[in-house]
C-alpha cells in the first residue's frame, strides 16, 4: 500500500510521524493533506536508510539539490560528494540527473548513501541506453522507469504531458524547449509521427509507481526556457494535461507532484502558482527557480532565489536549486554548496511570509544573539555557519565590534537598559 | 537654482537631457516628474565630470554601492579601488560611508575620480572629528552638512526624522537601533534631553541644500534591525517626519528622497512601500535591500536581492545593495562586486516586472543566442560576462554543448525548422 492509500484509510505510518516531527506540525493534519492529494512523502520502500519528509500543503517549503554525471565528466566519487555536500547544508532532497557512465551504478552507490528522498528522470537512462537517440522506443521508457523503482528511487521526473497535440503551439517560441526530457519527447514525436508513450501508456507507470510507492513528479518538458516564453499557450497547454494524469494516478492511490517552471517574469509568478493550484486541483508544486530574469548567468543561484521565494511565498511547495553554473556547465561542489543555500534563504523566507509556524523563531534568536553582540551564537545560527566564520576571521579582531563600524558600532551606541 | 526649481520653471536642463537620454525616455516626462517631486537628478553643481542620472517614478530601477574606510581599514586606495569596481559592474551612484583615516581628503580623493552620483553622511563625519561623540553639538552636525556639499557630494544621507518624541517608541524592540545615524542621535537625544538639531534646524540644511542642489537623501534612522521589528511603531512614526520634512524641502526647491528599510518579510514589502509613497508624498523612495530573513549573514546579497526586487517591482526607485559581508565585516573588492551585481538582478527583474520600456529587450536578446548556442554573444549579454567567461572556460571544451547536458543538448534535440 502506498502512503497516499493509507492516509486515505485513516493510517498514520511512521513515515508521516517521523516527516510531521521533523516539520513540528501535527500528524493527523499531516494524514489528511496526503489524503486529499495536497502533500506527498516521497518513500520508495526500497529505499533504506531515508528518513522521510512531507512536501506539500501543510509542510515547510522543501528545497531540491539535482546533480549528477555528464557525458564530460563521469566521476561517481565527485557526484557522492555533490551529494553529500548538499544533504550538509540543507537540501531537503536529491536528484540524480546523471547522463554519463554506468547509470545503473552510479544511482545504486548514490542511493545507499542518501537519508533524504532520491529523485531521477528515468527517460535520461532510455536516451543513455540506446544506440542512437531514435532507437529509443516506448518500452524502454517504461522499462527505465520500472528499473529506477526497484533500485529505490523515491520520486521520478516523467514528462507525460507532453503530448503530440502541443506541437504547433510551440511555433514561434523564442527559446524553444529547455527542458532535456521535453525535448527529446518533442523531437521524437516529430520523428516517429506518434504520441508519446509515457503519456499513451501511463497507466503502466502507474502500476510501477504504486509497487514501490514511487512518487510521480509530473514533469514539465514544455517549461519556458526563457521570460518571453513564460505563460505561454504550450506551457498552460501541458499543464492542463498533467492535471488530468494526477487524477488518473490519485485514482490509483499514487502520490503527485506536478513540476514548473523554470524562467518566469516577477509579476507573472503568482498567476503561475494559481494556474497550476486550479488545473492540478491542488496537488503540491515543484518548481525550478523560477528564474525572473536571463540575464544571470553565472548568478543564476541568486536570479532563481528571488522567483523562488515569490513562488514559494504564493503557494509552491518545493524549490529545485538552480546552481551559478546554470547555462554554462556541471556545477562542481561549491556551486552546488552556493545553489542549496540560495535556495534554503529562499524557502525561509517564504515560509516566514506564509507565516509557517516556528519559521520566524530562528530570525528572532539570530537577532537577539546580534543584537547582544554574541559572535559564536550569531554565526552558530547562519545559514552557513562556516562560511560566516570565515568571513568573520578575515577580520583579525579579537572585539565584540566587527571591521565594518569599530568603536561607531550602532548596537553600542544605543542601549535601553 | 537646482534642478528641481528649473524643473518647475519648464525648463529641461542639460542634465535632464542626459539622465533622460541614459534611460530612454522622454526628457518632458522626467521635467514633469522633477517638477512633481516624484524623480530627482542628483547632481552638486561642484561635481564634475558627473554623468547625471534620474531617480524615481519615470526612471529605471537605480542601485547605490557603498564602501568607505572603517577605524580598522582606512586605505584610500582600496576604497578607489571598490569605487571603481562598483562603477564597472553596474553601481548607478556610490556613498562614501568612511570612518576611519582623514575623512576630507579620502573624500575629496574618492570624488574626483567619480562619474556617478556620490553620496555621504555627512554625521560620520561630525562623530569623527569630536573628541569623544559625547562632545558632537548641533553646529559640528550642520557643518558637516556644507563641507560635504562644498566638496560636491551630489546626495547627503540626513537623519532629521530622528525626533525625541519617538524614543518611547524603541521600546521592547528585538533588533535596537541598527542606523548609526539612527542609533547616535537617539543616544544624544537621551543624555542631551534636547531634540535632534538636524530636525531643529532642518531650515539650514535647506539653506545648504539649495545652495549647491545637493538632493536630501532623508534617513530612517530608526529602520528595523531585524525581521520582528519591521512596521513597527516607531519606524513608521519616523516615516511620517519624513513627509512633512519633505513637503519643507520641497517648498524652498530642494530635491529630496526617503530612505527606508532594512530587514523585512516578504509579505509586508508591499505595505512598505504604499506607506511611504503615501506618507512621503511620492518621492522617491531608496531602500536598504530589504533583507527577507535575518539568517543569511554570509549571503546578505542574495537575501537583500529578493527583497529589493519585490520592493522595486512595488514602487522603490533605489536600491542600496547589500554585500555578502554584512552583518560580519567591512566587505573586500570581490564581496563589493558580489553586492553591485546581486543589486543589478534585482533591479533589472523589477524594471522587467513593472514593464519599464526596453527592459524585457536585454533578456530577449541573450535568449536569442542562447538559443542560437552563439556562446560569445550570450556571455557578452550576461550580467558580469567576466564572470561567465570564466565558468565556460572552466570547462575546456571547444564544441558548441557544455558539460552541463553534452550530446543531450535539448536545445539540439528539438529545432523546429
Amino acid at each position: 500500500m502506498t502512503q497516499l492509500e493509507r492516509a486515505r484509510n485513516n493510517e498514520i505510518t511512521l513515515e508521516m510521524e517521523k516527516a510531521a516531527s521533523k516539520d513540528g506540525i501535527d500528524p493527523e493534519d499531516l494524514r489528511r493533506s496526503i489524503a486529499n492529494g495536497n502533500t506527498v512523502i516521497p518513500a520508495n520502500k526500497l529505499h533504506r536508510h531515508l528518513e522521510p519528509i512531507a512536501i506539500g500543503k501543510v509542510a515547510s517549503t522543501k528545497i531540491n539539490a539535482n546533480f549528477g554525471t555528464s557525458p564530460y565528466d563521469a566521476d561517481v566519487e565527485k557526484e557522492l560528494r555533490k551529494q553529500e555536500a548538499s544533504i550538509r547544508h540543507g537540501a531537503d532532497t536529491v536528484m540524480d540527473l546523471s547522463t554519463g557512465g554506468d547509470l545503473d551504478s552510479i544511482r545504486s552507490t548514490l542511493i545507499a548513501a542518501c537519508t533524504v528522498p532520491f529523485g531521477t528522470v528515468p527517460i535520461y537512462q532510455a536516451m543513455a541506453d540506446a544506440e542512437s537517440i531514435d532507437d529509443v522506443d516506448g518500452d524502454a521508457m517504461i522499462q527505465a522507469v520500472r528499473r529506477h523503482a526497484e533500485q529505490g528511487v523515491d520520486f521520478v521526473t516523467v514528462h507525460a504531458g507532453v503530448t503530440q497535440d502541443v506541437i504547433p503551439l510551440l511555433k514561434g517560441r523564442l527559446g524553444g524547449v529547455v527542458s532535456r526530457g521535453g525535448s527529446f519527447l518533442v523531437s521524437w514525436m516529430m520523428k516517429n509521427e506518434a504520441n508519446n508513450p509515457l503519456y499513451e501508456r501511463f497507466d503502466e507507470v502507474i502500476d510501477i509507481a504504486y509497487e514501490y510507492d514511487v512518487t510521480l513528479s509530473l514533469g514539465d518538458g514544455l517549461r519556458p526556457g526563457c521570460l518571453s516564453d513564460a505563460s505561454d499557450k504550450a506551457q498552460y497547454h501541458e499543464l492542463k494535461v498533467l492535471g488530468d494524469l494526477t487524477k488518473k494516478a490519485w485514482a490509483r492511490d499514487v502520490q503527485v507532484m506536478i513540476e514548473g517552471p523554470g524562467h518566469v517574469p516577477l509579476h507573472l509568478i503568482k498567476e503561475n502558482i494559481e494556474m497550476q493550484k486550479e488545473h492540478c486541483h491542488g496537488a503540491p508544486f515543484y518548481v525550478l527557480g523560477p528564474l525572473v530574469t536571463d540575464i544571470g548567468a553565472g548568478y543564476d543561484h541568486i536570479t532563481s532565489a528571488i522567483g523562488g521565494a515569490l513562488a514559494a511565498s504564493y503557494g509552491a511547495d518545493f524549490l529545485c536549486y538552480v546552481t551559478p553554473s546554470e547555462h554554462l556547465k556541471l556545477p562542481n561542489i561549491e556551486e552546488v554548496i552556493d545553489g542549496v543555500i540560495a535556495s534554503k534563504i529562499a524557502a525561509h523566507a517564504a515560509d516566514i511570509a506564509k507565516g509557517f509556524p516556528g519559521a520566524m523563531e530562528w530570525d528572532d534568536r539570530i537577532s537577539r544573539a546580534r543584537r547582544n553582540l554574541d559572535w559564536d551564537e550569531q554565526i552558530r545560527l547562519t545559514v552557513n555557519p562556516n562560511r560566516a566564520k570565515m568571513l568573520r576571521e578575515q577580520s583579525e579582531i579579537d572585539t565584540d565590534e566587527c571591521t565594518m563600524c569599530g568603536q561607531y558600532c550602532a548596537l553600542k551606541a544605543f542601549t535601553e537598559d
